[in-house]
């Protein structure tokens, strides 16, 4: 699927246009931009005296966040995953 | 380590501070707080044109672009799990 060179992709992102290139699939990006957009408009929702700058920082800290959590818990179960293939070896040569 | 009470915690991003408020512990929000500003100082410094906050926008969307990867990334390892547990069920009755 993927070809190697770089797609161009446009995403609507609070009511402005932006060209992201990369080697991601154009319906991997738009689902990226989706989900920006989405972020940044619960925030302005919820904060609607802050400045679009702002609400987009903030939006930035939530998914760096959500990426950190996420890391934790990538890395518990690879933890978890290694134990059960020390087991499943240990049981296959006893 | 949580007392379920949330923390306010200010962080500087792009030389301006953010209070976030959060169950999460100082040290957790502090280190979201510098990855923000360190992929929000790159690609300034790769795209000097660009305004605040399109900046953090940029920066919104490789984070969510990181989350999503990962997020597939978790949902292997997950598959893998389960099959490792299938088979560790079925030689331990076989």
């Amino acid at each position: 699927m993927a070809t190697g060179a770089a797609n161009r992709v446009t995403v609507r992102i609070m009511g402005e246009d932006y060209v992201l290139k990369g080697k991601a699939s154009p319906e991997q990006v738009q689902k990226v931009g989706r989900h920006v957009d989405t972020v940044m408009n619960e925030i302005r929702q919820a904060n609607p005296s802050l400045s679009t700058t702002q609400v987009a920082i903030l939006a930035a800290v939530n998914l760096a966040a959500d990426l950190f959590r996420l890391k934790e818990d990538y890395e518990e179960l690879l933890a978890l995953l290694q134990d059960e293939e020390a087991q499943t070896t240990r049981s296959e040569k006893p």
